[in-house]
């Protein structure tokens, strides 16, 4: 069986696990997680027993060519025959994901008497199976291996942007098709804001560089933070960065299948505090990555999912020295059994 | 007044000859264009007299540094603070726009009571007004400009893939931050899917190429789509060609300040359909350009918007031949109170 026929067997299970007889989709990601077409304005119908998709007309022959083990046509309103099919075949209990929805389609699938159900599909895009592991390790050695290309070539004078795009022309070369998100380069005080915007910036002698960023190969999306001095580092700095870097260790040290995401936050967390920084820890320490840059798990002090085998994290601590600097250390990371491998390694 | 200080003007102005109190923004896209902060998790309250910003800690200091005719600040609750402030100062008419919440944010405003209205942002970003002229202009002139680099580049032998990459570097060094969506380089019979996805199909003597492409400068999107014949042109794509460009041409001739969103698409469609071929034109005619690569207005069949001066629209009419190749010609135009300016113009 194929990868995509075999998500939608697993998701048909996850439906038989949860008694529920249907689940609508309507999200592009989901829908091409489900098929490997790769389009919007797919609309799909999973029932436990089979799966119908539901498109513009010009899209169906190219899907119906590719995708073969999905019941394809292409109607006039493609909500309305989604909620007619399930009507037809007289299936009860049919939910959409709220947290996938569009308002408007949302409001739609509940006029037609579908019920919220969180999590189903998110649920099997959180534990990565088969070929989408190798994929993201491919799209996450890229991002690692990019930061060695780089480093050297970060000098006095040259730009933010300048850094950004030369870094993501260095993710191309090794294959990447594009950013897996706004590519964060942050100079001196810059580097101090978690979600600083990349601008033209200029690098001086002696300030903190912080890098944030990732790749997207075959869809799947890298994440990695790097932060380091450029010049003779501060007694400041060389202390809140090792402090960042010990609370990193200590959330990769906790990472493992069975244990509860809230408590690699906390091992991340309780460090920075020991050290008299907590109050300078201003984000959680992590989340899911895959299709999505940020996707399930959380990492942070409220989330109580568990942590399972092929789920991939990140591990990013953080203090922020606002009108200063900022230090943030991040690697994307492969749950197992007995630990965590460590995707996004640089030398 | 600041552009963005003037957009928030606007939109209160909306608010009054709509007869609302307030609205209430989730998107990044509009808190964005209200404010020219350009990050996820803003969420905004607008009120005729005022306008508040709630975002998560880690942006308030960027925020305030940045945008400073906004009351900013970052309470625990960002949802919740928003509906709290609008329950403060006692506005009795809020309304959140359906269509660019997600479900689960427009179900959060609809139990607060406040109502749903279309259209307000859209229609203030359907009107190009100022700078973001000048910066639309420049990101079609670079998707123009491009056209005339690679067409002597795609020769026989090379993949969809490798022009598309290409492309993406021209448009890159002529200033563009990056691609307005997945470009379509289709070669063939790929040049009939109006959604091919660019893959490895190398080029073959004689036949068809279509490439719909366009940039992102400055935020703001271009687009537009050239077929030509790579090698001897048969004389079915001669008839067709002439057929397509006829259309484009009637479409573009119809576009006004005043004139009907439909009376374009039906001077399009009509011209097409006059020829033999209206089976084979499966799509709207257009659509609305800027911040984003599809937006208001729409050139379909059904839509009954009446173009204004500074809107920017596509005009791409198609006909596809399935298994043979298929021909569409689009460029995007800004509509004047004469006619329309040609924005995405190739030598």
């Amino acid at each position: 069986m194929n990868t995509h026929a075999k998500r939608i067997k697993d998701l048909q299970c996850l439906l038989k696990d949860h008694k529920l007889d249907a689940v609508v989709l309507g999200r592009k990601l989901e829908t091409s997680f489900l098929t490997g077409y790769n389009q919007e304005n797919v609309f799909m119908l999973v029932s436990r027993t089979g799966a119908w998709a539901f498109m513009p007309k010009m899209l169906l022959a190219d899907f119906q060519d590719k995708v073969d083990f999905v019941n394809a046509s292409a109607p006039d309103s493609l909500l309305e025959a989604a909620a007619l099919k399930a009507k037809e075949l007289k299936l009860k209990k049919v939910v959409f994901e709220p947290e996938t929805e569009t308002y408007l389609r949302g409001i739609f699938w509940k006029q037609k008497g579908f019920a919220e159900h969180k999590g189903l599909t998110a649920s099997l895009r959180a534990v990565k199976e088969g070929q989408e592991v190798e994929t993201l390790r491919k799209s996450c050695r890229i991002a690692g291996r990019a930061f060695g290309l780089i480093k050297p070539r970060i000098k006095t004078g040259r730009t933010e942007l300048s850094v950004y795009r030369e870094l993501e022309d260095i993710m191309q070369a090794m294959g990447a098709s594009g950013n897996s998100f706004n590519l964060i380069v942050g100079f001196g005080p810059n580097s101090a804001l978690p979600h600083h915007e990349t601008s033209e910036r200029k690098l001086r002698d002696n300030e903190a560089v912080l890098l944030d960023y990732g790749c997207v190969y075959k869809n799947y999306c890298s994440d990695i933070t790097r932060t380091f001095f450029h010049g003779k580092p501060t007694a400041e700095f060389k202390k809140v960065y090792a402090i960042v870097a010990g609370s990193q260790k200590a959330g990769l040290a906790k990472v493992r299948a069975g244990v509860k995401t809230q408590a690699v936050d906390a091992a991340c967390r309780d460090y920075i505090s020991d050290a008299g920084y907590g109050q300078y820890f201003i984000h959680g320490t992590g989340h899911g990555v895959g299709l999505e840059i940020h996707e399930a798990p959380t990492l942070n002090p409220k989330s109580a999912e568990v942590l399972r085998p092929g789920m991939a994290v990140t591990v990013e601590p953080g203090i922020y020295l606002h009108g200063k600097f900022g230090v943030r250390i991040e690697d994307s990371v492969l749950v197992t059994r007995t630990g965590c491998e460590i995707l996004t390694k640089t030398s």
